[in-house]
């Protein structure tokens, strides 16, 4: 082997990671997602990527004093203080600490049929304007492809996509972008994880009629990283990610059906 | 685990649910659907989504005192009414007490000729008068693709679903909408479950010559569930979801079979 | 469960059948096809799809004293006459008592070239004056996606195909249409089961060189009905359905094949 | 079973059929394909089609005194004899005794640029002046799509099949048409097979590095036969199909093989 | 078996073989490929189709006196020369001998935008004076699709495609097309493989991490032929055709691994 | 055989490698990639290929003293050198010492949407300066599909990137150009591999929850050359792969994973 001559100087230049306070995944990705560039989560209908975005923002402004902005393109801030209430969570709380802005943007038929897409500069706007009065440090967008559904083309989808997420980048924050997932594709247009820097990917398969979920991190720009599927639950404090793989995968997700029942 | 810091204080704002009546499906569902918001139903041709949606209904008209809209865009009321006879539902008894509208709307060619699609404002009235007059709590949709088979792009098929939800939710009706499977995907556009807050998917498939029914949640915002795929049948008294999972589910199958024969 | 509470009150509008006369067909559907409404028999090439269609006219006018109308697109009279005739079916009786009529159509293309479809509404006034001419209650259409090959959309393609099952419901006639294979999907379009009342699929697989004929009912709105597959074969006296799953497949078709020789 | 009332008196118009003297296939099919009919069989690449035509014209040449004509638009009258010198047969001697004639048609991008097909109507004068010179009884049109690549849509393409396949009929020739395999379909439009009344497949697999040709008749209109998957051969007198299907497949295949070395 | 009857007389036209050199190959194909005639060698990228064509070109050029012309698209001389010296061959001293002309053609983007498709007229002159400078016998022309990756339907691609071959027959030269592999398709456009009268596929799959060469012969129109697959090498002496099926496809593939070793 | 008389000469043009300084790599590919062309390095998102770009320039400017210059598209400057930190890599260190020019490029939507691509001799002027000023050696460009996602159709594609990858040949260059991975296909058009003188897939499979990464050169002009799978870890010293097959693949990818847990 060559390796013996490689220069094992360290650099000065260690990517920082923001903890994301989901239980079990900061073990997996040694420490947590990239501070400060966004990170794609993606998966089908009901996989929980919502709540995940969610969890990260809530934890944020509850464990690391890390203010949050909830960019919601499908419900709005009620519902989504509905949808999380079942994990513990209390939006209004935090809103009313300013600990969390969420904001409901209702993408209307005209703006697509004039416009041909949903005008990201006056997404910028209002985002920065969300960022800037709590001094938000994490950013959740619930989801990309509402933005994108009428692009012509791959080449300027990918343009548009790339300036999103730059203009999260230039802004300094963390943040997590969903995704849906397309047929035999990580994302719909099969593009998103390309231009994302770090790719989780959350999954809910059936087989001989028991559901599992899995976690999976497709891609970690800068780090090196657990790259097997992880099983995870959604119970009542949240997610939690399993950091084993070994593991006999009925056992726990009885559990949470289990957990259901009572309510 | 990290878990031991969390918040468990419960928040205010736990999810209604709506009990649908069908046997085992609110023991699965920990109470029935979404209260004041819509839930998809999907399958394919044959899979029994009509008779859930109706069978909701009539529960909901019978059992829980809410009275409910179907509307039909297949199926006029005269042959809805037959359909459901063999599960022993009788709707011109309901109807006739108020407590059932079916209303039948063809959509004609002109209609899409001309502009694209199904005129969403039109339905919105209609819908909304039928809702009024006899103050349901409960509609059915059946099916939401028919609305929306002429639409140029994703990204307005995108926008005009959500407009049709939201006018549901904002209505405050629990609803149900059924869907047509798509190839590989759950629904025919594959973009009907993304918008929908509950998702449902019937099924209906053949292994070695013997057919089962099957039904999972795939998709419950704001509700722990059980994702399992749970058997069901339809008998004499309409659905019963079996909310079991090593079930030998040839079995219960055979029954519906026999129960079929002395017709 | 909360089944006890159940309406068990049978109601009056339970749907009446009509029997095939194709031998034990009847038996699995609990009584016949749909009384006066349309039934699909979708199946590829070879499938034995006109047989059936046919079988189910000739059945009806020699067993049931229902006259008969077949409209035919692929095959004219004195073919069909021809093709039956192997079955023991003796079209040119039939048509000389006045119990069936046989009506060839053949699509040209410049109807098609100039109208971008066939004339719906100068198909319902040939084939009612032919329904009338003989007071035929059973109406055989073969195929139906001759009709619509060309037609631009979806929506528009649904719409029509609704008129034209609506138009044979308001008519009153039993009918079957029958319907071509698409890739991966029951028909070719993939709309036509959806709007189909009864739905039966007619199969033809091979598996180690032996070939094995299959069919199912995969819908059939307001019955209860078996949703198996049951082997079939097309002997000397027409097609013969058994009602049994658990049946050496093999046994059978060996039958067929030798029982093919002599000829 | 309501089989006993049967009507079994035998119909007058039982379907004549043409021996294709191609040892084994009369024997699976009970004599033959559909006499004055057109047969589809469809392959892909190498499968035999060709000379499967072929061998039908040569057949009825020398053993059933019925003169064929052959068109042909891949290959050339001489590299047509050419191609079928190996299996023994002699072109140049049958065309000599006006028992065959083999007609090239070059289909040149220019006819298909402007008129966007090949026109029918000339090549209708032309094959029926080839019929008539010779009084031939069989046709063989080797291959169908090359006729159709450019036609617009479905409808129209349905209509033009339907049209060359009703103008051989109404010949009374008994006609074999060749067709390319498409994806996942029989043939490359996914309709050929539909209008044709009997419908023949050839194919030619690999499992472990092993060939084997395989023959299925998928469709015969009007005719009980075997519907199971024959093996054949070509070898130094031609195609050889073998009726059974317990064979051991790879010996035959072998023997194939080893048949070529001495050439 | 009727075929006690047949015509054994041996015909005067037995299709002429070309030996291609390639070790194992002119067994397989009782003399090698159509003299005269275009094969087609098909397969993806890296599975040694250039290779072939030139191997074909340097054994004729070397062993059999036939000199050749090789139409390059992708690569120039230079690069073609570098490329397959490490198999020994010396173009630069068949080039200097007149046995060997390498022409290499840049397809530019301005042709394609407009005309739609590189000139075949032009093809034809450039490619004729060079066969007629040095009396070339064999031809290779690699590859096929860059010539028509711009046509606008299937019509005209299949004539222009016929016209290619049709030209490269008229000039009597023994030619080797090689053509890139489909998705689930023999080729990209699926139609190449019909117009050849030869068709061979190299393929390279791995299975279990081990990868594996195999040829194997589709088609070959006049000739009966091996049609296994045969598992080949490329080796520091050319391609080796492997001519058994039965062999343990593991051991040559180590082999050809540490052959490279020691380079 | 034939081999014995065969030319054994050893041709002058042996191919020239570059060494890649990747572990394993070299010794897999008998001395490195192609010396002064383009080799194709594709795979999906998180495959490892923007790493594997980047360490092929850090070695060569740090072991065989070759600078060279990374043309990135989605990645500026001082985000690649975050991201390679965590492998050892100084990427500032090296631009300090001309030994690395890393440049990135944003491609506008505005480009895409008047040119309908990126100016490809804006692009040739930029990287032809850059690779001038240090003397560059080695070229990274990441990924190539950013520049033709708006092309409108095959032919032209194809083109263009032959034009690129010619530019980069005769500029004298060892590249490496990343491309994506398409559905089923090795890249995202399905033409980078045909282009490409030399092509790697990087994969990165789960099987039963566990990860494994995987090399494989499909393809490699003028060089034998393993084809088999092999795999390798992403480390802290960079890329290594295991010039074996048969080894047991989930020991070192647990260790990658362990590896991970300290940072």
């Amino acid at each position: 082997m060559a390796t013996t001559k490689r220069n094992n100087r360290k650099s000065n230049h260690l990517l920082p990671k923001s903890p994301t306070g989901i239980a079990g995944l900061d073990e997996i990705t040694g420490g947590g997602i990239p501070k400060g560039r966004p990170t794609l989560v993606a998966g089908a209908a009901g996989c929980g990527k919502t709540l995940f975005a969610m969890e990260f923002l809530v934890r944020g402004a509850t464990q690391y004093d890390e203010p949050g902005v909830f960019l919601a393109f499908e419900e709005n801030a009620e519902e989504l203080a509905q949808n999380v209430a079942s994990l513990g969570f209390d939006l209004h709380d935090l809103v009313k600490k300013k600990k969390l802005i969420v904001d409901y943007i209702r993408v209307e038929r005209a703006e697509i049929e004039e416009a041909g897409e949903y005008d990201l500069e006056g997404l910028f706007i209002r985002l920065g304007y969300a960022i800037d009065s709590i001094g938000a440090k994490r950013v959740a967008l619930d989801t990309v492809e509402v933005l994108f559904g009428a692009l012509p083309n791959e080449g300027i989808l990918r343009a548009e996509l790339h300036r999103l997420f730059r203009w999260l980048k230039d802004k300094g924050v963390t943040a997590i972008v969903t995704g849906e997932r397309g047929e035999g594709l990580i994302t719909r247009f099969g593009l998103e994880e390309y231009v994302a820097d770090c790719v989780i990917v959350l999954d809910h398969r059936v087989s001989e009629q028991v559901s599992t979920r899995r976690l999976r991190i497709v891609k970690y720009r800068g780090s090196l990283h657990g790259t097997n599927e992880y099983p995870f639950l959604i119970g009542k404090t949240g997610i939690s990610v399993l950091p084993i793989t070994s593991l006999d995968l009925r056992h726990p997700v009885s559990t949470e059906r289990f957990a259901n029942r009572p309510m």
